[in-house]
């Protein structure tokens, strides 16, 4: 089990963010935020797939009236996205947003920053507070060299800080994003050491999906494994929805989430192999995904390793040429010809 | 940059593994290792791909006879993979190993293993000595529960490393093994604090590419984080040349390996998105394939984050309708309509 970093409690609508709840999976909407019934869809087939909470961009005044309405049509609560402006981010307040994201940076005057503070403070509305490695700046306004940058975001993540804290305001997120895996957790480390408020990590702009998986795994996961991270949104490219699976996969994989449907594992195959593992492990793959039950499901091509390595799993399928012995909790249950693993495999299920 | 952690030098012929030198990718062939000209051409790819190592399993005469004609048709220091057999390690040293791969635990006789550690020295041949979760047991040879595991895979170890050590071998390179991301993490922690040997990091039968990618960039990427890893094997069924690819990805983000291609970064979309980013991404990401150049290349969809997003990137494409704005450095160099984008994306990467 992995010990949270102990952080301050965070009300986010019916979301509790923090240390004493459970880790957050938000992402955000990606369809024009003016087009109500679009959003609304896709609110909720990110709530299905596992979003705890949404964000949504309201970058114009037309945003956030359907902001407000969309707030309306869902239940999950809703993240207003806002950059430069403090009136889009007092809108959204006002429009029943649950949190504000604001990088402060990009909002210019002292005074507009408290005018949100107040705003969020009177609605009882969260803010996330971010700060960016591709917008820090020196105090020359020049680009600051990479071995000075977590410093930098780390000294400009507590300037802003104080300023709510200044104000008499608590319900705080941090994040601190950047596109590179390594900044990432090292300027995340630093945070979490350094202040008690919950953080939201994610890595900025991170690519397609199949590239974006392995920086936002690397970097998400590693620092969640230390016990850092309170949320999380994983970036990429294209329909929300395969953001909110890497999440979860990243969550699942570290028992920070618990499975619904069966787990595969399968043999990496090797020299040893007698059978196409790949193949047999796709219609098995294909089998499962009506399942819905989290049981683990071992697929081996090997008599060697196959059901010593399989004896963690509830099932296993250990195939040789034409015919396979199935496990059920380490326990030679069957031996089957090839036609037949599918059907019995799917009855052992049942059993676990 | 991450502070490797501080290990011992292990030469596997021609590759230092440990602190000293870098983390080295292996992966293992997967055609019967008997046909040896099929296992040669697939040992090829995998070092075009990337791998330092290449591992072959031998589980029978005829494999270790296989392994001796296959060491001198490749540069690459090949490893034995050895199960149950005493004979096969001693045989696929004499053949010309550069290492073998052992779980001692299941070579029963003491007199075996020392057999094997006696030849290995002799030739000036390495040795990973594994255990694996799945193969642990008590000492009433019951199975283990999960929160006693970590220590009784740790006590395995050490007891392992007392009988090459007593033996006078110091050659040895420490792989705890699991399926589970969070084990690896946990019980390669307490290795890498408990010896000073190189350590081979990997999950076991780990899935499709697909399943396996997550838990192996989380796994492995939060141990090489924190400075633990020498050699990283990412165990996917299938081709192996996939494997690698997952390896050198974890390897890239966490700058210890260099890119030797252009990364494409892309933005997440969002509901500030004018243009279909995705689209416009495939198209950049196919037009790079032919680049062997390292840089970033970033495709914006957003007029508000692009440009600062992408400060970082050598190169950006900040899309919106129908035209895009083209950034060298952070500097704005040109604004082309759709059909330009990919021809002076490719004319500012020769600039770089």
């Amino acid at each position: 089990m992995i010990a949270r970093r102990p952080t301050s409690s965070v009300s986010v609508g019916s979301v509790q963010l923090g240390s004493s709840g459970p880790v957050v999976i938000q992402s955000m909407t990606k369809v024009p935020t003016t087009d109500v019934a679009r959003c609304v869809r896709q609110i909720q087939r990110l709530v299905r797939a596992g979003c705890g909470l949404v964000r949504i961009a309201v970058p114009r005044r037309a945003d956030t009236i359907a902001f407000g309405q969309i707030v309306q049509k869902v239940r999950v609560p809703l993240i207003a996205d806002v950059h430069f402006s403090a009136d889009r981010a007092v809108e959204a307040i006002e429009a029943g947003a649950a949190k504000v994201r604001l990088n402060p940076g990009n909002i210019k005057k002292q005074q507009d920053i408290f005018r949100i503070i107040d705003a969020a403070k009177m609605h009882r509305v969260a803010a996330r507070i971010g700060v960016n490695e591709a917008s820090i700046r020196d105090l020359k306004k020049a680009p600051v060299p990479p071995e000075k940058r977590t410093a930098l975001m780390l000294e400009e993540m507590r300037s802003y800080i104080r300023l709510f804290e200044a104000r008499g305001f608590d319900q705080i997120v941090l994040s601190a994003k950047s596109s590179d895996a390594l900044r990432t957790i090292e300027v995340n480390r630093a945070i979490a050491e350094t202040f008690g408020y919950p953080i939201h990590l994610g890595l900025t702009h991170a690519g397609l999906p199949a590239d974006a998986s392995i920086p936002s795994a690397v970097a998400l996961g590693t620092l969640l494994a230390e016990g850092v991270g309170d949320t999380v949104r994983v970036s990429a490219a294209g329909d929300p929805v395969v953001e909110t699976e890497i999440a979860r996969a990243i969550l699942i994989c570290l028992g920070l989430l618990e499975r619904t449907q069966p787990e595969l594992i399968v043999c990496p195959t090797c020299g040893r192999t007698e059978i196409d593992v790949v193949k047999l492990a796709k219609r098995v793959e294909s089998a499962l995904r009506k399942v819905a039950k989290p049981c683990r499901v071992a697929v081996m091509g090997c008599i060697v390793n196959g059901p010593g390595e399989a004896a963690d799993a509830d099932i296993a399928v250990c195939a040789a040429r034409e015919k396979a012995a199935l496990y059920l909790h380490g326990r030679k249950i069957a031996v089957v010809p090839e036609a037949e693993i599918i059907p019995r495999l799917l009855g052992a299920i049942a059993q676990v």
